[in-house]
């Protein structure tokens, strides 16, 4: 157990700011007292230093103006990690890269809005790494998180009128759900075609929500 | 023939207004004159009126809290049209609503952004409806549609450079491309697992993709 203190160490999630819409400040103050090692993506670093934040890792190709030097400087110590490899994105590598280092678990903000084709890829990405690493993703409106390796369980205490939505990553099969407003019962859902987009917590307590095979995104959403 | 009129009439595309992010007010500005018809969902009446914009049809299931009456006084003459049924979006059902109405093509814009679970249900829920209406989702950084039903060949000149990402809903299979920067040549792509995220056109002249089952949408973004 000589390992202890480290482990200790790496059982915060990490933060990662990607390079889709920004979040509120507020938000962004919240999640970094709870991620203190921050992971920054590309071009997303400019941004990030008008913020005043201090910044552990810079990762990306790095293929837009980059004055890297200056960046080194004024956030010294900065791990900066060249990543030209077009076979995955930005935020995947992030990922590898936390994964790799130890972590548990990745909170990502900024990884919506913007360009469609980066929202949607980044969303839906994280299904492939939900045995590995601990991800939800954040903005202004949403909390996103892929729901573990099915068959699974799935359980959490809401406040009642909490707006739930299951989302399918293609295709989730035997979906069972207590306790929200339009139940499911070994149920089938499918992107693009059946999806539990809108649902909501029908009573103050626990709901529960089980599926046998596919991938499965829950998100809590707000106007 | 003595529906001649009725159906050229017909032949620009309706403008669907949802209800996520504001786009900006020039590209509103062009698409309202490509599509006098206008049909807003739901609460998004509000930020439509306050930009002075007359509308056509106001569609939703009006949960929110609604002066109908004075909507209606301000923009007379205007159908309202109200859909409770909780089974599809107010998008699905503004789709439905323009199909019967014999309308070719829908543009949409303010269908992206802001809540994840509306944004991602908007976006793959239009590969349904690609037999029946050809619909063009567009925001500030992004134009999405679906590639005609499989087996399908789409065509198109682009400008060298003009990124291209290939997002298949659910599962897409033998997908070849020509003049892509990464060629595509039989591939598969599966949502959060494997997609064309990020291609470029290689050079002026015409991009080709065919694809022989699932669903695929083009997505042409810009940071």
């Amino acid at each position: 157990m000589s390992s202890h203190h480290i482990v200790r160490e790496k059982q915060e999630p990490a933060l990662i700011i990607a390079n889709g819409e920004s979040c509120s400040f507020e938000l962004l103050g919240q999640l970094l007292e709870w991620s203190p090692f921050v992971v920054v993506l590309d071009s997303a670093i400019h941004r990030v230093m008008s913020l005043g934040i201090k910044v552990d890792v810079l990762l990306g190709d790095f293929d837009s103006q980059f004055d890297l030097e200056e960046i080194e400087q004024s956030q010294y110590p900065i791990e900066i990690i060249h990543t030209p490899n077009q076979d995955k994105t930005d935020l995947e590598k992030a990922f590898d890269f936390l994964i790799e280092r130890g972590f548990p678990a990745a909170n990502v903000v900024w990884a919506t809005g913007r360009r469609a084709d980066h929202s949607i890829t980044n969303m839906t990405n994280i299904v492939r790494y939900k045995s590995k690493l601990h991800i939800v993703m954040i903005d202004d409106y949403s909390i996103i998180y892929p729901l573990l390796p099915a068959p699974a369980v799935f359980e959490k205490w809401y406040v009642k009128g909490v707006q739930i939505s299951l989302i399918p990553i293609g295709n989730a099969k035997k979906i069972s759900t207590q306790n929200l407003m339009y139940p499911l019962d070994n149920d089938s859902l499918t992107l693009g075609y059946r999806s539990g987009n809108s649902n909501e917590v029908a009573e103050d307590g626990i709901v529960r929500v089980s599926y046998e095979s596919g991938d499965l995104l829950l998100m809590e959403c707000h106007d």
